[in-house]
């Protein structure tokens, strides 16, 4: 076994302990990929300052933490939106799964890419140099359009893929299930913002399974790109959008995670 | 000594313990009166679903934590917006306080109403009849216009009383400086939006000695009155507003009680 890269980060077990019931299980009892909806916000919901903006919110512990789900799914799910702003890693760093001390690529989930028009640059994108490195898998497009064939051509030789599903704005029920197709079991949803309020929607909040978001003790004020679902009335009446329940409050480092599953 | 009346509520010595360090001192350091800043939110950051409807978020044990605070505090203050919407009592309704148990007043905070238009009618309200009951201190209208007479000699003959600050909008420096005058050492600021925003923001934050926020694991979604602080920028680039300092994050009940002080 190869020693622990340098970067690589720990999350130490008293601290996983809390978030396991939260987790996909390994007998996962229906065809649709278990879904984890998982952010971070500051105390007013701002997910960043502004779009385009990466924003520091969470503490290190949290950050480790969010390692440790990753290597916890088999799959971590972003907007297009975030892909080209943040051209984010999206592997798991943590100390011991595949390209960290860890053999081949176990623990390291699948990048999913929701990408209607196809405008993210993938070959040049920081998660494909890693997957060249065999220190992450290579990303999954779903798209409303076709892929280019070069770009398909690069996907699957590292074993990505792409998800044509012909309609936009992206139905997230047919996406799940064509996932759940693809042999994916579990589906970590990080971001951005427009995906995030998609899911708490009422009209979708019922395919998440588990969500665990991270708060931090500041506010970024207004102009932020915020989690912030829209409305939702019955007869005339505002009622909430969605709550949680068997909830756990888990401080850890300067913030504190909420551990939650949607009441139906 | 009277026996508890029926609807007095209990916050056990356990749960008050981790709050303690948060709640102003006996021996004060300054004449401005000591500031805690307290609200219940949703996630997203929404004190309620809209303007001037009042929204059950936070559970059973974090009420009695409120008037467990009001009970720490010599006056709690309201803007005129949530005075006129819900009416609210504005007492202190813990098991052993005046008109709870205990003896004449003790333990009841003055309700300070800003109303800088003198738009709420006090004498209807129900935190004056609750006065007249002698379970709950008269309040203090803060106007930037003359206070009718009769409501004036009303106020005074119930130990009431007015401060008339000459200036609209509120200067929050001015009134803290005023109600250090009148004898308050400390004042708990319950809202709503306008009044919360305000102090949260750069110009007053310094103001602020204690924030204590609950959160609870609901979504109110868009539309609603919301906690986010008018934006900060610094030389063109956008600054997080406000951060806390010597965190708590203390579950209570399916919420989260955020205990911190403004960094400074």
């Amino acid at each position: 076994m190869a020693l622990p890269t340098r970067d690589a980060l720990t999350f130490p077990d008293s601290q996983r302990q809390p978030i396991v019931p939260y987790l996909p299980s390994s007998s996962p009892s229906s065809s649709k990929p278990f879904v984890t909806l998982t952010f971070a916000t500051s105390l007013d919901s701002n997910l960043s300052l502004s779009p385009g903006v990466q924003t520091a919110l969470s503490g290190p512990e949290s950050k480790a933490m969010t390692h440790y789900l990753r290597s916890e799914h088999q799959s971590i799910l972003v907007g297009v939106g975030t892909a080209i702003a943040d051209n984010p890693s999206l592997n798991c760093r943590l100390e011991g799964v595949g390209g960290y001390g860890g053999e081949g690529l176990s623990g390291q989930p699948a990048p999913i890419v929701v990408d209607p028009r196809a405008r993210w640059d993938v070959q040049r994108s920081k998660c494909m140099k890693l997957a060249r490195e065999k220190r992450g898998r290579a990303p999954w497009l779903v798209t409303s359009t076709p892929v280019p064939h070069e770009t398909a051509h690069t996907l699957e030789t590292l074993n990505g893929g792409f998800l044509h599903l012909g309609e936009s704005p992206i139905d997230w029920r047919v996406l799940l299930r064509h996932l759940g197709m693809q042999g994916f079991r579990s589906v970590m949803i990080e971001g951005g913002g427009t995906v995030i309020n998609d899911l708490l929607s009422p009209q979708y909040f019922d395919l998440v399974d588990s969500v665990i978001v991270t708060i931090a003790p500041t506010w970024l004020g207004k102009g932020g790109v915020q989690i912030c679902p829209h409305q939702r009335t019955e007869n005339g009446v505002r009622l909430p959008v969605g709550r949680l329940k068997d909830v756990k409050w888990v401080p850890l480092g300067e913030d504190v995670v909420l551990c939650g599953r949607p009441e139906r």
